[in-house]
């Protein structure tokens, strides 16, 4: 498919999702102009068909005026390259952060940017290593002017609505929300979404794992457990019993349940590849969306308990709580002579 | 499509799902032998094709042995109704429990059952009103014959494959769980397993609320706070600017997003239905698998910090927490003299 | 007792706290001169012996240099207090900010007054109303030079030793934090710790809030349930038979239990003069330093479950998560059929 | 000081607990009969001046009847050593179980004990280590007439008034509550409250624990982090630049503060010994009744978030989520192409 608006973009950044952006963009008949530090990822990006710029000078002398640029950088680096890319644009340009900057962020850039009249754009991008093929989700923030200027851009990247059955009780035949993009507000309200929706993510993601916890533990009255003071033994050891093929149950919630998604799919395919998941040790990253979605949540005195429930059962998985278990342990001996032990 | 082995089945209780059950095994083939203290809703189904019986003894005469029996009631009358069908029922007949028991019935249920040789099968059945036409996903416990012996119901009633594609990483190709049901083990684990199904469901539906809850509080720095010494005012309202239409965002993350999912999809209907949900209060109910579930995680000594931040959520949402919150402004009262106020 | 080193120190606000820090002082010989916008609260405080000031102005001007001010304001109000004190002090006067900012505002007022050479000193002030008779605990941040010669009237204030036996395997002699005030570091650090200490009280009110609660409702076997598909009823009925008496029970806590403390204590007393607690519905304010202890933790990368439950359920006691609960019931309602119920 | 009545009683285990509440009761002029299966321990208490049994049934045929007999054992030796006496105890004999045996036990064994009429008294026992010194807070559950014949064993055994001030607002003159001990219900009710207090107490020692993390960690800014897409540099080092000593704040907490407690008291004690708790590895282990108190929740439909947050931090602690761990990062490594990575 190739759409009726073909239109020329900048891509800075050719990690894998800047990369596939691109590719997704050429496929629907846009050019593209790609550059990123790494002369390697150029070149492949070249032979693909995109224009290779040299550097961020060189990028936006081969972009038509009004510019469009969007950037899919490591949020390190998105401040410094807007600040050089500031002396390269012109009034009427435009900039897409597409990666995961903090919604404060953007308010401040779309500021830096304004009297010299460039726009500058803040789309949440969701879709990971499988947006090539499904297309990605975008949550947009910005103006009304450059975000309607780059609709042909959005809509190329979106699935569309080919993914999903269309939702029963919606009435409204217009907004692009049924393509997989959203104009969500303005400055910082693209990455704002994308951020909450991250949140939810680390909620649907910790159900799921904590359900799929529980499951392999039925076995848990098959274990001999230790009797002593400081651990309660299991009291019906008869109700554990069950050695359950968790990998199996995974495959089974894909279909007709209530829990089938997108997450459910992928651990079934991850159990189905190694079911005791062994080249995991469980220490679990995290990385900015889930932390502000909580402070979002604080400020707004919305009650988040199971997002950061799950935020913090990140941190406990890399022991970043270990000075409070050493208070805790402390003070159990201190009133109760208990010792520490394992298990 | 017909099955190529159909068999009888007896369905007691035809409310909303057992009633769908029943048009699900029928359109398959199957024939069914139907009862419920509802004459109605017997007529109904006899219309439809189902052989309608007056009482559970009259549906024990009508099955042919061994009987296959399959009973889709509430919690609190499935004991009653097996102890009666105990009687009428003879070695080599198996019974469904298709409800939502507590896995702990099962194993005392299929104790009871043994002794006269009747099979006691637990099915744990999600889909809701929306399995007729998608099918129901299916977990399912007890002994290896009478399971092997129901594959052509089970078959039936499942979504199939069609649902969903097949998982990549999945080299075997034994199994029923992508045809959406599977045996999960000895009397108990099919329950089990809906049960943490459900238990995960409480935290995925909590996860989208509260972002949700987050998006459309995304206004906070609109709305003016009262400044006192009880409330802290909005550091930041400038943050907090932002209108963002909740539905909307719900019908973008149907497509490509990290968290597509039914439920995503189910609350993206709602949202267009009534994007202020004004219909509903707020006040969420629970009905036993996720307090179960909970049980289990701390049984089985399996932190659950999520599921169980849901599922008090919903408690919360009915005020019974309301002596706890009596205690602590009572606190408040005597260290600080503060007053209660509102919001 | 009086102090050895009496000082001179103004103190602005006079609301129950501002009044009871001057009435310890001049208890220990030293001179305060007070101000309050409300000219009752300054009369009164002339009778009990203080100097009345009728502005900030005469305030500054009855001060000897070094001028020693103390402000005891709530939080919305210093900024524009400590804006007008700028233009009246000098190189070497001293501010103390003794009531519950945010330790971020301090680090950066401290930053305001230097170049003046005024010098800025935040001082968490626990102790509530009982602080005139027990002492009131203080967390102090700022330079070691004005927080030195404040001494004698931190001193003052603070609860000294006599409150609690020595902790025993205390060796260093020296510091002050056995006589109830600490110097914790430089600008910001004493609000800082503040901050965390009402996070902690956060927790601690909720767990003796929720046990309560449970003890209370030991009761949930003697009151009838419905019986229906929406709530689970109680299993066993008979392990929920206990009427037991709250305010007994807070009572005996009190003596000799490892969760002996003052909020124990003060729940004690609340409960022997209301045992139903009757004047209050159970909506729990919150002030900030709880929401800032959250922020603080999730930023650090520390798990801080218990003491963000501690704060979540106080919104939730506000039924600030309305909208949540909503979307919950909106979901429940599309994938089951299931109408919202009372309780 | 001696009671007025001075009685009799058998006291089965002489552990820590079991020997220093029979030290207290010597001291008021009891007479005990020990007895435990460490022959050491009875020949160090009939030193003390108790008279040594040589086995249980030794131990009843030195009691006068009616005979009262305390056992101080470890939960799982409760039952078989009950069995035992209940073949050598006679109508009006009364058994205390003093440890901290699950109350639904206590329900089942004075079931077991009645027929005979032999009376069972469970009895919560909080003190720890220090009881001896400072007296054990006792919470008593039974029949009436046992636990009145029993009044002066736990008016000695339990603080008495001295160690706390009375509280103001109490004016009933009677009830033993002030003395540190509660007759709180029939069978049962003892343990169930000890439960619940051992459920508070896991959710205070989780705040302090918790706040003293977040204090020792406010010097975050001051160490490096790498800058990576896994996780998220600290925003604003400028804020977390403070080296607290965390000993000291533990101490100043102890005097005229909110959270002024014997838990606050005990951890200044442990810092004070070893500022880094270097002797805990923060593995914090839970012996029952935070479980139970859970499960009780659960049950009543009381929301407790805190207790159990407090629960699940110490599974946490001894890293029983690593498989949920496992299936969060597989599925970021699904999606995100993310790899695990430290810290």
């Amino acid at each position: 498919m190739t759409t009726d608006t073909p239109m020329q973009l900048g891509m800075v950044g050719l990690g894998r999702m800047g990369a596939n952006l691109v590719r997704r963009l050429m496929r629907d008949g846009h050019r593209c102009v790609v550059y990123d530090l790494d002369t390697d990822a150029v070149d492949e990006m070249e032979q693909e068909g995109a224009t290779a710029a040299s550097s961020l000078h060189d990028l936006a002398d081969r972009l038509e005026q009004p510019r469009n640029v969007w950037l899919m950088l490591p949020a390190g680096v998105v401040q410094p390259t807007l600040d050089q890319l500031a002396t390269l644009l012109a009034a009427g340009d435009a900039v897409v952060d597409g990666g995961n900057s903090y919604y404060r962020d953007d308010i401040a850039r779309a500021g830096q940017l304004a009297p010299a009249g460039i726009h500058y754009v803040d789309c949440g991008t969701s879709g990971g290593v499988w947006g090539l093929e499904r297309g990605y989700c975008l949550m947009i923030g910005g103006e009304d002017e450059p975000v309607a200027r780059l609709d042909p851009i959005f809509r190329s990247i979106a699935p569309g609505t080919g993914d999903a059955a269309p939702t029963p009780g919606r009435t409204r035949t217009d907004g692009t929300a049924p393509e997989g993009y959203l104009h969500c507000g303005p400055s910082g309200a693209g990455h704002f979404v994308k951020m909450v929706h991250n949140g939810v993510e680390y909620g649907m993601m910790a159900a799921i794992g904590e359900g799929l916890g529980i499951i392999k533990h039925a076995d848990a009255g098959l274990r001999s457990r230790t009797v002593d003071a400081e651990t309660a033994p299991l009291r019906e050891p008869e109700a554990y019993q069950y050695e359950i093929d968790v990998a199996e149950v995974a495959e089974v919630w894909r279909r007709g349940s209530v829990v089938g998604s997108w997450l459910v799919d992928l651990v079934a395919d991850a159990l189905a590849r190694s079911p005791g998941l062994d080249a995991y040790t469980g220490r679990v990253s995290d990385s900015g969306e889930g932390r502000w979605t909580v402070l979002a949540a604080v400020d707004e005195s919305v009650p988040a308990p199971v997002i950061t429930s799950a935020l913090f059962e990140r941190y406990q998985s890399r022991e970043l709580g270990r000075f409070t278990g050493q208070v805790l342990s402390a003070m159990r001996g201190e009133f109760g002579g208990h010792a520490e032990k394992a298990g």
